[in-house]
């Protein structure tokens, strides 16, 4: 088999073989196959696509890749959430202690943020103490006894994905929904968890810009992943907006926790809710509205409160910071953003205020780049509220001061006013099941 | 600017800027861009293509960046001839020599041989002495004084295409007509000459296997050769059967020196007479008609073969041995194919008698390949022609015996007789000025 006669097949608009596409990403993995045919292979499948037996194909080599997590002793509990990625989107911090607190096994591997999305794992980083390294065997010992770890992705997972996507990335092949899916649900494969549920953002602040983009693409990850054996659904879920009223790492785990305790009802708690619910649903097989009244449960009695103390707790992080919020470390500076003006906002471009929080420190540009844990913004207005001028829009928190002023005027050209109340839109625009 | 942009900008379909194209050759050239970004674009071009300003921008690039041969000296007399690959392909070796006598000056740089198609370069070493390496200064002084020199490629002549030809080869981006043309024509307008003559061929041993692409890659190459200020036609010639009777270097040289001489009137001598007469009606702006007046007589009157004696001497050649061709040596084995059936030839698939003549060691299938100079064949029998059982149709010749054999059973593999003579083909199919 020649790598050569893989490209023209695929050229030509011919399906390639489950053979041609494992000797692929063996090829590749291992450095036989050089990177310039695996980019016009790549250029190929974004203008001829792959069909489903291909993506499934395609999933489980870079899922077999490499390392592989075993969950079967955790039965059909085993539980797993996936966002595509958005702004103040810390939805990850609830839905997992929920879903444990009723019974289910949430191993999350989660990664670092880069660009204008936040990572779960600097956001729990943020928490003194808390460790996102842990060995295999120490975090299913965790999940047994607590019923939940969120970690680092360790290991040599998915090598051929990380390979790939890097080369994707930087030869104009990232939008190509058969490698898009593959890219996301081999690493889910490999992470070895029964019961999925993935959280497709839509809009200005997201990967997938329109809702018919991102029902596509749920809807091919929902066929793949139950191809490959797994219980999945998808949530569409409004990413115009920032998600909650907190960017910013220690602001965030500040945020999740109030909605933990019930102190805020909010599109935040609205969109969590929604999530839990459908992952409890698929790991008990109960329906939708029965698992939604457990999740409820769940958050009004404290139960999921506690879990995540009890989580934080077994990954080293110190509790009495969810317990009382106001020991964080607060910003050394901040700056309100003052309307000048009445009027509604009638869209906030979540893209350019997620870049705004990185100006802030909250995020990184490129890899290497070090954190400002307490920098972020708190939104006080969001799309559809009335502003009066002299009303504050949100307030800007950094330890560098010279980044105030910058970080301002980006967040101010997020944002449109309006004279007229916009029409309210749904925050959970559908579930693909 | 950056290379990721303008992949981008391809794969949707954009034009690109003459600055795109201006950065990324120069960029591949230097090595700041690496082959996996260049065979994304290459792969993004093969699917959108490219229109004519683009092509003429990336064919001037690709000229611009190496060395290149300023013929100004010749005024409008410095002439070239390039042929898009053939089997048994020789008429170089006369159609030069027919132009220079007529007062042209020609320039001819060629390749080696590589797979099924032999390479001039190749056949001109079969001659004892003859020199293909000629500093610059000195093969003009030879044009001047010879009225024309057939030397190998020198210096560093569009590094841009070398590079870029060699990661096409390995990613299955050759067959795109803008990326074809511009290889092609870079290469010619750093030659230098004035007035270019393209053969285009067309058939089973051409790269082309159909009229129309034939035709297709001949006005495109046609139309950007004027672009870039040169008198230029092709000719779209028959390349279903070998042309002539011979394949194999020293054959080949025989066989020209025999059309030279008058000894010989087949289709090398149309196709040369044809191609010999374009080009001398473009160098001098006269008709079709009489340039073909003036050409046949240079060969019918000696000129022509007598230009060749002087051309090979001055190139350091033996020239006893175009004297007297009997003097090549022989082959140390032959084999008559003897026909076992009655029946005309229906067809002949030139591409797999080509392969038939590297087995016999007179091409190479790797770079490395050395060649036996006096292996080949000889055709008695072509396409159309009537064949009784006992007819010889061809005979092989190779230094090495164990050869023989297999190269008959690829040769007999490519013939298809009937029992009704086939409708005849005219030999230059058109002529795209």
């Amino acid at each position: 088999m020649r790598m050569y006669d893989i490209i023209q097949n695929k050229r030509n608009g011919l399906e390639l073989t489950d053979a041609e596409i494992e000797f692929f990403i063996k090829g590749y993995t291992e450095g036989t196959i050089p990177d310039y045919q695996a980019s016009a292979l790549m250029m190929a499948i974004y203008f001829n696509g792959m069909n489903e037996r291909e993506t499934v194909t395609l999933t489980k080599a870079m899922a077999a890749s490499g390392d592989t997590v075993d969950l079967s002793e955790f039965g059909n509990l085993s539980a797993d959430k996936h966002s595509t990625g958005g702004v103040g989107d810390k939805t990850s911090l609830i839905v997992a202690p929920i879903v444990a607190s009723l019974g289910g096994k949430v191993t999350k591997m989660s990664g670092r943020g880069l660009g204008h999305t936040g990572g779960t794992v600097d956001k729990l980083e943020s928490i003194p103490g808390y460790n996102i390294s842990i060995p295999e065997e120490k975090f299913k010992r965790q999940i047994h006894r607590v019923g939940m770890a969120v970690i680092g992705q360790s290991g040599n997972l998915t090598p051929a994905d990380k390979k790939l996507y890097a080369l994707r990335d930087v030869t104009a092949t990232v939008d190509s929904i058969p490698l898009i899916v593959s890219s996301i649900m081999s690493k889910k494969i490999a992470a070895g968890s029964k019961n999925i549920v993935l959280d497709v953002k839509v809009g200005s602040g997201a990967f997938m810009k329109t809702p018919e983009d991102a029902e596509t693409l749920a809807k091919e990850m929902v066929k793949i992943g139950k191809k490959c054996g797994r219980n999945i659904s998808a949530l569409l879920t409004d990413m115009d907006t920032p998600l909650g009223s907190a960017i910013g790492n220690s602001l965030e785990i500040i945020e999740a926790v109030k909605v933990l305790k019930g102190e805020v009802n909010n599109d935040l708690k609205e969109v969590s809710l929604a999530l839990a619910s459908e992952l409890v649903s698929l790991i008990f097989g109960i329906s939708y509205e029965e698992a939604q009244k457990r999740a409820v449960d769940a958050l009004n009695s404290g139960l999921a409160y506690n879990k995540m103390k009890e989580w934080v707790a077994a990954q080293g992080g110190d509790v009495k910071f969810i317990e009382n919020t106001e020991l964080f470390k607060k910003s050394d500076h901040s700056l309100d953003i003052i309307s000048e003006s009445d009027g509604y906002i009638e869209s906030m471009d979540a893209e350019a205020i997620g870049i705004s929080s990185v100006i802030l420190g909250a995020g990184r540009t490129t890899k290497e780049d070090t954190i400002d844990y307490s920098a972020g913004i708190i939104l006080s207005k969001k799309t559809g509220d009335m502003v009066k001028a002299g009303d504050i829009l949100c307030t800007l928190y950094a330890d560098n001061k010279t980044l105030l002023e910058p970080a301002k005027e980006k967040y101010l050209s997020a944002l449109k006013f309006s004279n007229n109340k916009p029409v309210e839109k749904p925050i959970v625009l559908k579930i693909i099941r």
